[in-house]
């Protein structure tokens, strides 16, 4: 019935035919991002107290190769399109084939598993890039024993503070296991979300500016829309996250010594901060729909006074001219000598009498 | 006193009397949808890692000879109408007079109810068919130890991909029990919500481009109003679905074996991620509404404009002219000689000064 | 200080002094509803599996002598005003002195009161009289070991159905205790809730068609406000009635047979299933306020292109008039023979300029 | 950033500088309420099940005397701005020096401390005057084991039912202890609770009227305003109230004997109705500005109109007089006979068909 | 493709690119607040019963020398820009160096954070300095056996009277211990946090008062959104500290002596005091906006009404006059002698006739 109307009225909807998806079997290993004709990087970095060590390749075997040492080993694996490599790297590290599905699976939310062996941790890397347009790239992460293996869809990320510090032995990461490693990555994220939420409240103050602004004659409907859908991803990134690490906190496996969980502790800490940072701006960019419906209304009021006090003084004087441009054969006036003076005075007193009226009304 | 001032003023709700119901008993089996001349259709599929068997047939009692195999029987059973047959194979599988109602209760919201031999999960499978109107199915599944029933109300369905995977050993649904074809059922069930959110998304961008082009006259309320029930059918089919898929991850039941409570872990991610999409869009197209308000206002301010610039320039205009109509005896401007062109040079003067005003309000 | 400004401007609302109530002491049966002067009757129904007696009286000892037999005895008491009988009643099943309260007190919120020999129920049956109007009844009642009470304000009420069964030995009524019958009356209760919602969301529709058809003059806000007030309250009879169902179904208690726990479980998805369309229907017409609002506008809008339209064509056109009529001794086009023509020209290039233009603006 | 730009545009909100407060040491005995020149009285009542004694006293060592009898004695001071005679009965009772500054702490929220000794409750007592104005005095309670004493800010309360039950040795009163005293105490203010809403609500109706009369030309939004602080504060004294009562249902103390609970039950399900209005009338105040606004955009509509009319139909018309105004010497029409006769007829048509057009439009 | 439409129409938000942060270490003690050039100063009172004891200075090794006393140390420190200092005295007690970081992040929110020998609680100091701008304090407390460390970005708070009660040992502080002494502090903070939401109530109803007068003329959009800042700013202090003092009200440490929990107790009761009026105040603001909204819409209501009769009135007149100034030869009216002042008598019946028809619709 309601389609029945949708067809006698109002636009209509185009049929937005969406083919039927057979879906694939679980633990199908899928890339589903856009970007997809990136070639592999590795990058390897073994560390230990005393030593540092970082490899570049783009063969994902490489990496094997330092796995029975006794130091701490990160690879960093950017590009997710070669889902046979993964496959590879799944099946040496022995990963659940769920896994493997979830590391390119780019629309997969924020979460944790916990195996016995090691923990599986997707989160969300956020950035604006050089263009302003909000990337959301999808990130995995692996920690086991002695490694943490993370998965990046493309290069560029938020972690060369971090490799700073591990090349020269800065705090207190080289002294540390894969645990305190693990941590340091998560920290940099969601450092790095602190940077995301600054810039779009700077584009939210530079919208309340122009709200504020007579001169302002765009209809920004379209801006406040845009940042809506911003801060709905921000939210999608940073809601399951905290919840991860919610549970990292308070996870009880022998993965994570109990020294890491003060830092944890403190982590959790800054992705609430971030998470309440994004429930205020969300608030905000709602609200400025209504300022903005405040100031058309404004200025439409505005438009309204012009043409009030303009017909109101113009319509009474053009009737008064009208009456003495009528063909009357007896009008007393028009023989008057100075009638037509008189008549000016008149006018002038009705011009100036309304305009009285309507600065009284604080209209002018 | 309500009713009193309804009977004042504004429109009537006429009186809509529906007769008050006469509730049946309890585990009456009667079918409540509208597809209700739906021959009954049977599919029998049998299978072991070495076997698959299907068989299709019209008459339900065939499917009852695969019973005693040490195969995993799916049985797909097509229309709810014929509930004679419903209630034969609830006798033969000894099923609680409740669920036989509920399979044929197309009202009946997602539900699991466990039972020492049997799940009986109730789902609903939504799609657009091809008229673009929006389909919500009722789907029922009764899982046993080394059988699935599934009840559905017209032929098509979402598993073709499933069916597949089951005639060619793909995947790991051969090797495995009933437990994980229902996963997988399921699993392709909650795949296929995703395909339906993103037509939604479609749509919903569909309107917001209407809404940000400037020719727009049609009312689109009645278009998002269509949105807004679709979106709140599709919540009532996902959030409770949610809970289902939420205690089938927790069920302490010898039914289903531990390895498969991993992909049951995996699709409750996605259906969580489902829901939040729900939640998400529906947030959207409730602002289209506050989007398209400030539409119309800002469309009646450039009217108002228009308006106001006409009237506010030939008014005057009008005036002076009026003002040399008149007829009395003595106007002196009338005898000079160009007068009349003096006059048009105040009225140019007036026109543009005007214009200039207008301008420097960004009204034109 | 509000106090004074609200004496400044506005309305005054005037000051409506209800009476400081010197509340009564808690277990007084004072009735509080409108139904003032109805006899009470009392109709009573003793049944076993072989036996069906149904005594209809006016007098409530009559119920009495019904208690020693080994049946089950369903006494239903319509009026309450006579709060005398009821006490006698209440002395007579030993029930509390609030209970006794309860049961006359129409305002009593839906709710349960277990007591070691019986479990006390408040709930309400709602319906549209033959008027339309929405009518509220408050009903209680009490079950014990082998007999059920109810408490309605008048007679009438959603029961037929299963006076129907009782009688004529259908479904499972007669083969089952009292615990069997009390979710029977609920169950009736909450299935007649379905029914009202339906002719709610019959109204809502009916409203929603008068929205979207462009001849509505009429204000419909008050028809809105009489619906919000409706939700309001079916909602308050729903919500606590769903918490009252769940917690039967999770009682611990003698009066209640295990098999009965598998019917109680299903009522209580049916009213989780109207406590959901209460909310959607409740969030539907809390929007047909924004769709009312665009109406509006949308109106108003049309009416400006209208004025805009006559204003911007016509008030040119005269001014062009006004030039050829004022006095000049010497204007030159007036002496033109074909002046008048040419003039007439230009008035209908303008106009058709001036309505090319509207039209290009899709205001035609 | 913000303040610099609130000095650019906008009314500057004045500098409000409030000083800081330098804390006062906690425990501090300050009456903080505006009735400050009450002359304390006390009101001692006496009673057992055989006797009943009253005592009126402006001395609060008088209530001293009673305290070794074997009778419940409820002392009622009214009055708190005499600090120093709260201080010493906080002492004769060893009071927590918490507790004597709560006393007189008018802007104490309702709460329970419990002490091993007594229970000390502060609550709301609401009511409006015979200004009609909101009055919320602070009233607090201690229940020992044999007394209850009562705090009030003035005369006149909501208890005269319950002395005239201990007088008259209505009820269970008299032949209960301090706690059912206590419990009646607080149903009497909860059923004054229910009044207070009551008058609340006819205030909402009564400005519903005024919304739904063609009439009004008051700005209500100053109305609503009112009501919407009015019903916060009615539910910043029910909610906490609401807790306090849920604590007081499931306390485990000696001062409260088990077969109060079940009245403490029943009061229990009182204060949620209660609580439950009040989220129910803050929706509908709430919705009244929506429905203002609507009444002023129908009203604006219908201005619009009758401008529109007015304007469309003798625009045109003027126009075609002022045509047959202009001078110039050949106008072939103005020497025809019955020229001006059917210039009238083409006017009437005109006039007459717009009215049409209007007419079918519906805007006449 | 949103960005593509971005770039097609309204207002292009300018690309702000923030440099991404190469996150610090964890633990880095780095000052992030605004006051950069403040010498750090260190206050130390050392008091028992019996002394009292203050030395100021601006060198942090000062306070080192107390420490072995038996006597309860409390050391200020104003300034924090000198993270060496900070880092020195973290050395010196032994601070976890996320700890130490904390004390110099501004940024960070109210916790605590639990430690065996010390406690360390972050809340934030609210005030409205003399230019009325909000300013927001970053405060800090470490509290040890017999020690408390505070920590403030600059001079000035609002522990002057509890200075005070030290020195001239008013109350009970003098008597108890360092748990006693941090339950002091806190409890200045949250008094305070009154007087801020006192004023910023006080500016609620300013505005209010402008809304509701008929004069104002300005646009107070921006003021309300300062005001939303405001709160959402006071909401974010607010809302952990209360966390904050829930759990140290249930705290289980030794560093806590059970009579100072029912000081903290009665703390948590004002900070959920606090947290409620934050609550509605918030409400409150975000009302106003409606109200703004409403009022625009009355002010052009009378804009239009205004227009609506001038133009009502004096079109038709215009119209009469412009009849008998049309140049017809043969105009019956015009040769009749009274007919000029027989059209006067009409057009005056015209105007009273449209003021009584104005009238009557109360629009004058």
């Amino acid at each position: 019935m309601a389609t029945k109307k949708n067809k006698r009225r109002g636009i209509k909807i185009p049929h937005i035919k969406k083919p039927i998806i057979h879906n694939e079997a679980p633990g199908t290993v899928t890339y589903t991002g856009k970007k997809e004709n990136v070639a592999t990087k590795v990058e390897i970095i073994d560390y230990s107290k005393d030593r540092y060590h970082r490899v570049d390749s783009e063969n994902i075997e490489d990496a094997f190769s330092f796995e029975s040492s006794e130091h701490i080993t990160w690879i960093n694996i950017n590009g997710l399109n070669n889902t046979k490599e993964i496959e590879r790297l799944g099946e040496y590290y022995n990963l659940h084939p769920l896994i493997q599905e979830d590391i390119v699976s780019t629309n997969q939310r924020p979460k944790m598993d916990e195996y016995p062996e090691y923990l599986y941790i997707v989160f969300k890397m956020l950035h604006y890039n050089e263009n302003g347009d909000f990337i959301n790239e999808h990130v995995s992460m692996v920690m086991g024993k002695d490694y943490v293996t993370t998965f990046q869809e493309a290069d560029g990320d938020v972690w060369d503070g971090l490799r700073d510090r591990l090349e020269n032995a800065k705090g207190r990461v080289r002294n540390a296991g894969a645990d305190y490693l693990m941590f340091a990555l998560l920290d940099a994220i969601v450092d790095n979300y602190f940077s995301v939420i600054e810039t779009l409240s700077s584009k939210i103050e530079f919208i309340e500016d122009q709200l504020f602004d007579d001169d302002i004659e765009e209809d920004i409907t379209q801006d406040i829309q845009i940042l809506k859908k911003e801060i709905l991803r921000i939210r999608r990134a940073v809601v399951p996250l905290r919840e991860v690490i919610n549970r990292l906190e308070k996870i009880d496996s022998d993965l994570i010594e109990s020294k890491t969980q003060n830092y944890i502790r403190d982590l959790y800490d800054h992705i609430i901060q971030v998470s309440e940072s994004v429930d205020i701006y969300r608030e905000m960019i709602w609200g400025l729909m209504d300022m903005y419906m405040t100031t058309i209304s404004n200025k439409m009021n505005e438009v309204m006074k012009v043409l009030t006090i303009m017909a109101s003084i113009f319509i009474p004087l053009t009737f008064m001219a009208g009456i003495y441009g009528m063909n009357f054969e007896y009008i007393p006036e028009l023989q008057f000598k100075y009638g037509y003076f008189v008549l000016w005075g008149a006018m002038i007193l009705v011009f100036f009498g309304l305009l009285y009226y309507f600065k009284r009304k604080k209209w002018l």
